[in-house]
């Protein structure tokens, strides 16, 4: 959500509002390419193993995918698995985090861990003749890390203040509302980073058991892709993880989110040193094995990017805002489509209608083979450059395993997408981007409420001080709107 | 100088202060690789046209550089070449700059423009089927931009913006103040990016100017590279370019930078409400042709990264910091050398002393081969992942362009790496990192000046509000250190 947020306002700020447009170029036929086919064997400790070949560059990349992620922390202590993996590379039974630091930082090595929804990850990357000793150190660290009490601590520090900055700004606040506001108390609903409570209350405990339960070879998967054999990659992982033994436990099963249609709600966050309103517009969308993926992100590029009808409508027609956009997040279970822009306060109710309608437009009538053509452009440009590094590839690849898909349909994706037809785009919008829209904003209230509560009258408005992400009710304390 | 910081700051906040260090897995070989080589041809224009054949992945990227950059600003107003490169995209003769976002948003394409000392550059990059349609645009962005009067005051609001983000942070101010000092009245010593002063100032006629004199086919060179064979790239580029008349008056002399040693200088900018101290040690250092560049990159590493020796005496033996590292920027004349931390207000003398003693450490004696083999991996490893993207490959090549160098040079980078010698170390030490190391210190002055003038009694102390990046003498008003 954060990326969303920030790749939104790296290509709009500079961006000028403007009133003449002219029809842009027809874009070309889309690329085509084949990428190499990943192979991939399963070893008998369970740990499924997929290689991914591609020369040119003297560069090898690995990831290691733990099938749980944020979706799995304990209902009362989100941020779990975050945590979790910001500790792991920092330290284990036999290095320390010093050691670790240096040994990766001496093969010119990178080592990463991160947590989201749906999964864990922890990466490592070298050039390919130090490759296998940083693999070595990769291993360690996500088999026998020791989340030593000094590490946690700090780790705990970073995340409270890396929180504060998300508070403080209404543009990555108000996705995090929107979660919260459309998924309730299902798993999707708290944020992956924790709140400022529970990243207080989280102790060193926690995190061994968040690791010693889900980190383990039958819920992982291991990819390693670059300049390197499959059969020499194959050995690799048998010689480094072979030994890796899966716990006697059952691996807990998945808490599922709900798929129903949600109740839309309307919800404002008033926090009247903002600078500006942060409105966000969201639902929830579809799963990734879901067959309308491809409808579905296409749909979300003709209301996305610079000529997206969000942009058009709120900055180049309006001058509303620097600019708008949105994203639809595919999951294990349905993840969420939200679109957001910044404004005014003054605008944001009249904001938050553009917004509202400009979505709605998708499923009134087919999108025109004008503007649907270079949609389809930006989203098959930005697949190509997504696989232009080795990591990228890996991830790309690593996603369909996660989500228990094909691994060739790496080289479907972009006739996938050139397939989808206007119809396809109405129908997906009817179904998913039409009712039960949920509204959120994030700004000075006193400057936009009577406006707002015009259109809606049932509308939940929470202090800014009161907001606590940490309950489906967003720590709304009165029934009705206690502005 | 901002990607040294953030690099810096990414790399090493997570990071914590040790004692106990064991020595580091040895590195393994180096990689090998090669490069395709690029090839070139000059058009009847004077344009050097570089082809790059990369394939595997679908895409093309173009670069221009025009062998022009900062160090041209007009003396009195730097930042000229800057703005221009930022308003170049934002319109020209045929195109609104809402079109041109439109134009290359709908082919999925990436337009951008940017100046830094010796070269100002302009890129684009599609998906192979497109690339021909940007290509067209992003040579009329080249050619014909008009520098229209409102993205002009766009641009200035924005450019001011972030340079008052830049003085409010004394790890991002530091290395200005630093290469001021070094550089004094000479083109390098001005801050690239302007002073409020200066971007208040600049017209738009001065960015006609600069684009005028400056972009011209006899003083620019244009890479293609990616999926795309030579002769196609040279029949694209005499196509869009080869009607690209060069202006009848002759190119401005370049203006030189001085070559010699400087004397040294001990700055404190006096900023009470920092939180912490920067302190940067700095030095005129290389040109990139010199032929102990990389004695150079490898003195540079030795200092710098998680296990150089800057961070393990200020960060692991003294815990005086998050981090301390160092760069060697070598340019067309010789460029800043740069080391930099962040320290307690209090401990700032202290942490002077140990940067200056640690850089001093290399000229002492020579490197041991356990100490320099991980650190040249560290080069190595950097220079891999940077061609891995096309982007990267054209950036590399572009760099050998513009600074005369042989573009076979692409595939001597590593074997030149390995090569250099614990003496050659020593020598480039000796020779350039020994004596004359200028100081600069951005913090709370109050809380480590008595300490710090008694090593350093002439040292000047400037008050933040009359800090004057545009002058040689740094806004100082006294002669003598005035507190």
């Amino acid at each position: 959500m954060k990326k969303f947020w920030s790749v939104l306002l790296l290509a709009l700020a500079i961006m000028p509002p403007a009133v003449a447009l002219e029809t842009p170029p027809p874009p070309g036929p889309p690329p085509t390419v084949t990428y190499p086919t990943p192979v991939e064997r399963t070893l008998t400790n369970g740990l499924r193993v997929i290689a991914i070949q591609r020369t040119g560059v003297p560069l090898i990349s690995a990831q290691l995918i733990v099938k749980s992620g944020s979706e799995a922390d304990p209902a009362a202590l989100p941020g779990v698995a975050s945590l979790t993996a910001d500790v792991l590379t920092q330290g284990t039974a036999t290095r320390s985090a010093t050691e670790i630091a240096q040994a990766t930082d001496a093969l010119g090595a990178q080592l990463t861990a991160d947590a989201g929804f749906d999964s864990s990850r922890v990466r490592v990357n070298a050039t390919a003749p130090r490759f296998a000793a940083a693999f070595e150190i990769f291993a360690d660290v996500v088999r026998r890390p020791v989340f030593a009490p000094e590490e946690v601590e700090r780790a705990r520090t970073q995340a409270l203040s890396s929180l504060q900055l998300t508070y403080s700004n209404p543009s990555s606040l108000a996705p995090l509302v929107a979660e919260r506001a459309v998924y309730g108390d299902a798993p999707y609903g708290h944020p992956a980073d924790g709140t400022p409570k529970s990243v207080s209350t989280i102790a060193r405990a926690q995190l061994q058991q968040f690791h010693q339960t889900y980190y383990r070879p039958d819920n992982a998967v291991l990819l390693i892709g670059g300049d390197i054999a499959p059969e020499a990659a194959f050995a690799l992982a048998e010689r480094v993880f072979g030994d890796w033994q899966k716990p006697a436990t059952a691996l807990p099963a998945p808490q599922a989110s709900p798929v129903t249609a949600p109740t839309a709600r309307v919800v404002v966050i008033d926090q009247p040193e903002a600078g500006r309103t942060a409105i966000v517009v969201s639902r929830i969308g579809i799963e990734r094995a879901d067959p309308s993926y491809f409808a579905g992100i296409v749909s979300n590029a003709v209301l996305s990017g610079y000529s997206g009808r969000l942009n058009s409508e709120v900055r180049i027609k309006r001058g509303l805002s620097y600019g708008a956009s949105a994203s639809l997040e595919a999951r294990r279970e349905p993840g969420p489509f939200t679109a957001g822009t910044l404004v005014d306060h003054t605008r944001a109710a009249e904001g938050a209608q553009v917004m509202l309608a400009t979505i709605a437009s998708l499923a009134a009538q087919p999108v025109g083979a004008g503007e649907l053509k270079p949609r389809k452009a930006v989203v098959t440009g930005g697949f190509a450059r997504s696989l232009e590094t080795i990591d990228g590839l890996v991830a790309q690849v690593g996603r369909l395993a996660l989500y228990g898909l094909p691994l060739e349909d790496i080289n479907r994706y972009i006739p996938s997408t050139e397939a989808v037809s206007p119809e396809q785009i109405q129908q997906f919008a009817t179904a998913h981007l039409k009712d039960n829209l949920s509204l959120v904003l994030v700004g000075n209230a006193k400057l936009f409420l009577p406006q707002l509560q015009k259109q809606f009258p049932a509308l939940e408005v929470i202090p800014f001080a009161k907001l606590d992400l940490g309950q489906a009710n967003l720590g709304r304390t009165a029934k009705v709107a206690d502005k």
